[in-house]
């Protein structure tokens, strides 16, 4: 086998995807979806040249218009000169890990623009798996120098406390009459938003969801020299006269610009590495644990065994 | 202090809540909400009386018309006479643990029921707590003699996919509009579903929702004996002219035939034992883990260490 004509470093192939080479991007983005060595070298490797891009989550319940937002916000940043990435993350799907790319077509506009790279990712395991790859595809799309990184994620409730974990700034997009104020608040939606936009503003209950929404955050209380997201109403439909993106951009600038002037950039940063590590740390004691499980499992289902007792005999094996 | 008026074992109670004593019930299930040597007491006491109950799960988008629905289903039940208990279980909120109950107010009708008990829940802890105390209360419904207990959730995706882990039948609520079948399918939803039920029927694109469904369906594949799931058309509006119920409450009685024939409640108990097992045992390990992380996420979040040597270094302390 030649091993000359193969990239034997992940640096090699990091510096592609740097100036420009999307295969070699599409290739790194691959690699670190899966649980391997070689992963982990990977990310091992890029990790130096990560820290610069800042980080986009946009969340929402289904229909109220993500991917149509995203596909403007992404026309916005271009247009300053910025080069994006999207990740758009599907929910876990324990049963198959499938993954419906339906929505994407709606973006492929940007598809020919090589400043702008679009990523759909089936999420991979159990409960929590979402989470899971996400983190290295930001890293891996943050050290190809990317300025701005765009997660989408569809879902309601955890979904979008996952996104948060992940993202600097964390947009939440309500729609009247789908998933409005008072289900996004169920699903503990508006407390992980930085930014609320309400889409499809030029719908007659738009303003409800407004007000909703308002008197929500009056309830809430926010530290002088703090954050308090801004609503911003949108009609965002992909084209040039999408009300409500240049403001949504414009407060995403400001929201930086305080993340970084406040220290909280770096607190969020810090609190993201201590989940990641937690999760990586729970797999490997998950596998531990799962190993035995059955015979106990089969005493719990009788009632003959609590389950508490069950879960003590396993930590007990698991540490032999 | 008194202790001979205060009940001394958790058996006094539960014979309390089989006799019909709401209060003794009410006090069992705020029992078993919270994490104490004495829940573990109580669940380890009324184990032997459980196993009896048949435990339904309604999930869908919010909007659907869920605690709607529910309300019928508890009618209809109730018709036939048999006991009936809803829990119903609000997503996690990680950022305050909160749950709004507004839409409780609709089942009122059957408060003053005796043989009807409702509980909201709102679910403690970390990601994923939405199933952690579920369980317990199921199992003291259970113990309490209750014929059928109806798990409704809110929310799409990980939410959903958590309910199929606890109950015996999953309803998947769609409606026109709110939640179609092509985002439930995204978030999983179809992969659970023992039954579909596509409320809202009397509005125009209902008729699309049930082709979408039944397109995915045709997309599987069913073993010969195995169930498939049947489609129900609905407009439950809480009255006597309630569509749909009727149907539902004889598909979801053939299911549980079905369940029984099969071997197949016994493997999906089973399979509820194996989770609840690993996820106790889990969350001991996550309090282990997460103790001496500070340190290390700062070196990740610094880029100068990587997350799996960061994983590496807090599992050998832990086993310290």
């Amino acid at each position: 086998m030649n091993t000359v004509a193969r990239p034997t470093h992940a640096e090699n192939e990091v510096d592609r995807a740097r100036s420009g080479d999307v295969r070699a991007l599409a290739r790194l983005l691959s690699l670190v979806e899966d649980e391997s060595p070689r992963m982990r070298e990977v990310i091992r490797d890029l990790l130096p040249q990560t820290g610069q891009a800042r980080i986009v989550g946009l969340t929402g319940a289904p229909g109220v218009g993500k991917s149509t937002l995203t596909g403007a916000l992404v026309g916005a940043f271009r247009a300053a000169g910025r080069r994006v990435a999207v990740l758009a993350v599907d929910p876990t799907s324990p049963f198959t890990g499938g993954a419906l790319l339906g929505d994407r077509i709606r973006m492929q506009e940007h598809a020919t623009d090589e400043e702008v790279f679009i990523r759909s990712m089936a999420s991979r395991g159990h409960l929590g798996g979402l989470a899971a790859a996400t983190p290295r595809a930001v890293r891996v799309l943050d050290a190809a120098g990317f300025d701005l990184i765009i997660i989408e994620t569809v879902g309601v409730g955890q979904a979008e406390v996952a996104v948060a974990s992940l993202a600097d700034s964390v947009v939440v997009l309500l729609a009247p009459g789908l998933g409005d104020a008072i289900q996004a608040a169920k699903a503990g939606l508006l407390e992980v938003a930085d930014l609320y936009v309400v889409n499809k503003a030029d719908k007659p209950d738009a303003q409800q969801v407004v007000r909703d929404v308002r008197n929500m955050l009056a309830l809430g209380s926010f530290e002088p020299g703090g954050w308090k997201p801004p609503i911003i109403t949108a009609t965002a439909a992909n084209g040039p006269r999408d009300e409500g993106v240049a403001e949504l951009v414009t407060r995403l600038d400001a929201h930086w610009d305080w993340l970084c002037a406040s220290g909280e950039l770096k607190r969020r940063r810090h609190a993201r590495a201590r989940e990641e590590i937690t999760a990586l740390a729970l797999a490997t004691l998950r596998d531990r644990v799962t190993k035995d499980v059955d015979e106990l499992a089969a005493r719990v289902a009788d009632g003959t065994l609590d389950p508490f007792q069950a879960a003590e005999e396993i930590l007990t094996e698991a540490e032999d």
